[in-house]
């Protein structure tokens, strides 16, 4: 690995272990070891740091320690939450969600549809919002669950949850929101939101990978995906991770302290980012609404640019950031948010998120922005004539919002 | 916890994670934490640590390294493997498996019937063996799988997985094993099994708890239970668990590295050990049949005594050791195993279960046996007199091996 420091721009793909977390979590990798099932002190002694951990994660979304249950991780917890309401309702076989989830829900609900479930998947505005009209006609009788993001892991664009709740209550339909971008950038409050099941994964929120969270309501029927042993109230079998999950506790707790204060600023920097380069930068847009949004994600097109050799150039100079959701990556096709949304494939193939954390500075953005626009003009002056004079065609320029 | 030794007699339940495993597994939570899927070089370095764990659980089970899927333990395995293949050939809805399964297949099955499936549980014999003429009777043309796991957790009694990987492959009946107690204890080989998917699980080999492993011959029809991004070629989604990819990793090169010789030395402890206890203290009685078995495994029948008062005793003497599977410790229900073996509730409940391994020292058996004799006349003398009276008729011994 490289001494030199890298500049981190892509929080909304992982996040480091904190130092907190990685102590909190390094005594039940050595001497604490034991099965907390096991009837004796070694396993027995492993209850009470779980407990724990389960009240801080609980708290961190304004839950009971009792509706929550710990899995592998946000895939899992997705998952478990959709075919949760689909095998609990057998006589309800439809799905609701949007274009624009992430690969989790869109490839779950996507292999429920091999099974012979009915899924709509909603689609959404040139801004990334939904159109609650049509969400609202899309409601069956038979409509199971409705999974829709809160914040969207490309652009940050946040979708009206507590609408989206409030309809599905009056028509006894089943709300789960995969929001795993949100802990530490928003409060949340299971309450307020409304929803019924709600997914968290640990490490973007500076906990390790490989440990997530489903909030399970009180009194909302439920079916496991993974079944075996008594783990989890029997909601989640596997002998427990303890050590994970005791760091995503701790993980937990830091994200609960961030202050309101610290959301504002981390979303001046990345306001500052944005208008830096949408200023600086010709030919750039921002894609997606400006607000509501999380305030730590941006994602920009820049016209003419693939963007997997800037991401390859910036790399060069320590800069980590990314074309959308790691979770796709390597996958030819353009991204399927930002073509839901109306980008053409080349405009989508151009466009390049950054999203900030607590740990972004000052200075790592203005190393950015020290970067950034040299490396667009020479990828740019590198581009077949004939690309540069579509370019100039201005096409791209009139979107600029 | 207690700086004195601990004897521990539990491995069946859990391991500690091995040194060598601890140090493999830090640097990705420290400085090597990013994302494996992203295309710089803080993710993309991580790609080359994978292949090779991958290759390492591989090698463990003689498979390549493109038919292992990492999961999130041992229950994930056995329940996708399960799963899949019923949704791989939805025309088969019957599940074939045994009556003395771990909680992971049993459970699994049951959640399967009430959503439709038809399971038949093939009963076993009071040595805990299978009738191989009534498991063939058992199958059906649309059977889709037979789960049958290769060791007991609770008797180490093994089941003769190639046989009946031979006869379902005439029928073209998939094959899955829950291996989950094999590893290290006897050599691996899925090609001389002949099964087609087998599950393991890294913390009973000296890795941590949280990770799996699920083989899938080539060939083998699949569909994910876990279903989201690109990772483990879209076989299971989520974010790689880098850490402990790589601590499995290292663990199944231990676990391969254990010797024919350092078995027969595990095997010659054990029977030292269920010897010592079956001619020193009066009416006991070996449940299952002393071959083939787990060279680790013993579970003993203490006439008149509480298995759960005799766990508690022995902790306080710094003995660890269980009444069976610590994935149904708590239940009230005697043991699943023991009673489809024929022992009656009383017999079950009065069984313990100790399982060794390589650092378990003839001192760690002197030691128990220093203790244990006392223990259980204590027990019983404790019991009521009528209690000690039904036990003085010999019921029990008459059946002692």
């Amino acid at each position: 690995m490289s001494l030199r420091k890298t500049y981190y721009f892509d929080s909304n793909a992982t996040t480091s272990v904190a130092p907190e977390v990685l102590q909190a979590m390094l005594p039940f990798l050595t001497e604490k070891w034991g099965n907390p099932s096991s009837p004796y002190r070694l396993g027995k002694s492993l209850v009470e740091p779980i407990q724990a951990a389960r009240e801080s994660v609980a708290a961190l979304i304004g839950a009971s320690f009792t509706e929550v249950i710990f899995t592998s991780c946000g895939t899992e917890s997705i998952n478990t939450a959709i075919t949760s309401c689909l095998y609990a309702q057998p006589t309800k076989q439809h799905v609701v969600t949007s274009a624009v989830e992430h690969s989790a829900t869109k490839n779950c609900c996507a292999a429920l549809e091999e099974r012979g479930y009915q899924v709509t998947y909603l689609p959404v505005n040139r801004d990334g919002s939904l159109d609650l009209e049509l969400f609202e006609r899309s409601l069956q009788p038979d409509t199971a669950v409705v999974s829709i993001m809160w914040a969207n892991n490309e652009t940050g664009v946040l979708f009206p949850i507590s609408k989206i709740s409030a309809i599905c209550r009056q028509r006894g339909i089943l709300v789960h929101t995969d929001a795993v971008q949100v802990p530490g950038k928003l409060a949340i409050d299971v309450n307020e939101l409304g929803v019924d099941l709600l997914s968290l994964s640990a490490h973007k929120l500076h906990g390790p990978k490989g440990v997530g969270l489903l909030y399970v309501r009180k009194g909302t029927p439920f079916r496991g995906l993974i079944v075996g042993g008594h783990q989890e109230e029997r909601h989640r079998g596997g002998t427990e991770n303890v050590p994970y999950l005791v760091a995503f506790g701790r993980a937990a707790e830091l994200a609960h302290a961030v202050s309101a204060d610290s959301q504002r600023k981390l979303a001046g920097l990345r306001d500052k980012l944005e208008s830096d380069i949408l200023r600086e930068i010709p030919q750039t847009v921002r894609n997606g609404a400006k607000e509501p949004r999380l305030p730590n994600t941006t994602s920009i097109a820049f016209a003419g640019v693939e963007a997997e050799a800037l991401l390859m150039l910036l790399d060069q100079v320590d800069i980590c950031a990314s074309s959308g959701s790691a979770c796709t990556t390597g996958s030819v096709a353009p991204s399927h948010v930002l073509t839901a949304m109306g980008l053409s494939p080349a405009e989508a193939r151009s466009t390049i998120r950054f999203s900030l954390d607590y740990e972004t500075t000052e200075e790592d953005v203005a190393y950015l922005m020290s970067q950034l626009p040299r490396v667009i003009a020479e990828l740019r002056a590198a581009a077949s004539p004939r690309a540069v004079a579509r370019l100039n065609s201005g096409k791209l320029a009139t979107q600029a919002v």
